[in-house]
């Protein structure tokens, strides 16, 4: 017999796992607000950031392992649910071919500016008008090892609750705040308090190695083709450009914002 | 009346749109040695670093450009093919849904280790086994930018000549050297010449600001969720590692080659 809490699904037509399959298309998942993570170490780094899944799907013949005995109690402890199903049917939830042994459905986060502490970290990414997942969950990524606080999404962006974006944050997305704001609401918010807004530019720009960065640093990257709009980077207190030494004018989106960050944390914290 | 070397095609069914769209399957691109490239702004670029389509395939309708001109005349000079086609049978070779409106099928390059002139640049990148056409592409496409000659792939790598690496790489995939060769290959070859081999480790390595680089430079970053063996950093010169502020142990793999490679850069071109 089950106990509270857990449930074994076998069939493919299960309401259930339609449900949680389709939280992989992004209107379902926005009209839901739950998205998935999928693998023992992305749910792992989650339970340690305070988050827990308020689903967790297993697949039968996993073999044992003391952290996800350890998820698995405190999802059920939470008053969350536990489902055992086919490593086929998870496949199916994730659309993997090759599915990792345990999926987590997660409520979204508030993405609020109110939700930013800007005092709680030195360094902050921002990105504007970022279409790539990919992309999004490289800056969460970078921005953990950075030690950045979050990322802040200014207009409109890609999901960081997709699949692609919590799969390239490699867990950062449960550690990272994440806010999202147009930019009419973005800066006054920043105007409001300590702040130094600094936009990797390709127009009139400093050198970004040995420019003046301040804490708490908010570091600005543009869309992927388009760059920011002028009148952004005016309105930021430094721009900074990095070597080019090649035909291109332009870095990736998220390696210009990774090097520019890097460089902020070797001044700040020499 | 169609001039020699231009043709239109009209029909979805036509053996060279079949021909050409089967490029981008990986099996096909390898048995014919070809690649598709998109866009007017790459095809520039490969023109002006002396790279010609043999096919240039364009949609109707499209508005007038110079550097289309310039392309066409000189695709067909040097006895290649110009085919003008709808946007839809144009959308339908490239796989997407709004195709820029010109594309080209390029040779593919040598890629032996041989074609490498080692003192033609400070830096060079090299990559063990990464599996992601992204990466590789923005990896190229940062090389660009820092000056490197190009990238040495190790092992298993993606497809350089893959559409999503072509695309990351904005261009570069023309500008940069790319090589391909096995570890047993490639570090004989390296060794019976100048050259320092910087690993960016996880291991016990020196901290990446201030270490000692030494032109040329060959930055070394591993598989995006294995890292490099141990016995491929033991080989080389100097391990170096970046700050880890956060939870996560690790970078992207393109990432890590970008902030270690303009630190390499600014240390040998301050």
């Amino acid at each position: 017999m089950d106990r509270p809490g857990r449930r074994t699904i076998t069939g493919f037509s299960n309401p259930t796992v339609k449900a949680l399959r389709a939280l992989r298309d992004k209107k379902h998942r926005k009209r839901e607000r739950r998205f998935l993570a999928e693998g023992l170490r992305l749910l792992t780094d989650a339970r340690e950031s305070g988050r827990l899944p308020e689903i967790l799907v297993m697949a039968e013949g996993r073999d044992p392992h003391p952290l996800l005995a350890a998820l698995e109690a405190d999802v059920l402890a939470a008053g969350g649910e536990v489902i055992e199903t086919s490593a086929d049917i998870l496949g199916k939830i994730t659309g993997k071919d090759n599915p990792q042994a345990v999926a987590g459905v997660f409520a979204e986060f508030d993405t609020a500016l109110s939700a930013i502490d800007r005092s709680a970290a030195p360094i902050w990414l921002v990105a504007q008008a970022l279409r790539d997942p990919g992309n999004l969950g490289t800056m969460l990524r970078t921005g953990d090892a950075v030690g950045a606080g979050g990322l802040i999404l200014i207009d409109d962006c890609a999901d960081p609750f997709s699949v692609e974006a919590v799969r390239a944050s490699m867990g950062a997305v449960f550690t990272q705040t994440i806010a999202q704001a147009s930019w009419d609401a973005f800066l006054p918010w920043l105007r409001g308090g300590a702040g130094q807004l600094v936009a990797a530019s390709l127009r009139e720009a400093v050198p970004y190695r040995g420019a003046q960065y301040a804490a708490p640093c908010f570091v600005l990257v543009g869309n992927e083709s388009r760059g920011l709009p002028a009148e952004y980077e005016a309105a930021c207190d430094l721009r900074v450009t990095m070597p080019m030494k090649g035909r291109a004018d332009s870095l990736n989106a998220a390696v210009a914002a990774a090097v520019l960050a890097y460089e902020v944390l070797a001044t700040l914290d020499p």
